[in-house]
């Protein structure tokens, strides 16, 4: 039961959930593409220990899903984004999100997501109604439907405002 | 860091981990879309300890994913199938299917994935090219592609032949 592998279970599925199946993982993926790329903003958004995040995050870039680069604003830092891998893993996060938005025990936040090259919102399965493809990551813009707020983090506070996924977050924790 | 919830990540994605993010929990949820339905049956296949199986079906059915029947060949035991809101997670666990087949660290036993009303072979969407429909799990045709055998469990050595998902396993461990 200890560890995150799946040695006995022969298939993609499990293959995938060794490497994005473990607690908090999904979540740094998903800030990932929310434009999250410094520690410290992960750290404000997730709540969770340091230690943690560290042992995710390493655990990405060890998998190739995340890769390590010198922060833009400050060089002595490093920021974490999206490799091309990576950037594969937004239909997951997009089957997650319909299923949790539909299904999950309790309510959340929710958020809309359009095609940036003709504002059509996509279905259920991510496809943009008005043009017929499935956008990738970069070509989606995603908004969050006004309701009541649950967080004041400065990620999240910074998050409300319509964003191309990809387009990395300015510093905001 | 203990329990399954994210109390304070207010989006639909963790509203979703919540109830499939467990260890083990999607595993289980993908026996059940090939037609695993008995407690022996996901055992066998999953290879688990039985109080960690019991554990995982409990909050499943909990969580209104899957729900208990009589077994129709031996109406004092029980069966565990989908209900329609788990049925509805099929998206998820084909995104994770074809990532972890692109960029699993690990080769996997690989599965095709036909449209059962025309033959034709789904996308990396899930999408139907023949028909441009994205078939739900119950018209889809799953079929083992050939390979080295890894498992030689009963209901393992009963998944090679092709099966429509959701059509219940024969008893099998």
């Amino acid at each position: 039961m200890l560890g995150s592998d799946y040695a006995g279970q022969d298939c993609s599925i499990a293959r995938a959930l060794e490497v994005v199946g473990e607690r908090w993982t999904l979540l740094i993926v998903r800030d990932a593409f929310l434009g999250v790329r410094r520690f410290n903003d992960f750290q404000a958004h997730l709540d969770i220990p340091r230690a943690v995040l560290a042992d995710r995050l390493r655990h990405l870039v060890e998998a190739s899903v995340l890769e390590r680069a010198p922060d833009p604003d400050d060089g002595r830092r490093t920021v974490y984004r999206l490799t091309p891998a990576g950037i594969e893993l937004w239909p997951v996060l997009f089957a997650l999100l319909t299923w949790g938005g539909r299904h999950g025990r309790r309510p959340a936040t929710r958020r809309r997501f359009q095609h940036a090259t003709c504002g059509g919102e996509l279905d259920a399965h991510g496809r943009c109604p008005r043009c017929g493809v499935v956008p990738g990551a970069a070509d989606v813009i995603t908004m969050r439907v006004p309701g009541p707020e649950q967080r004041e983090d400065p990620v999240s506070v910074a998050l409300r405002a319509p964003r191309r996924l990809l387009a990395p977050l300015e510093h905001a924790a």
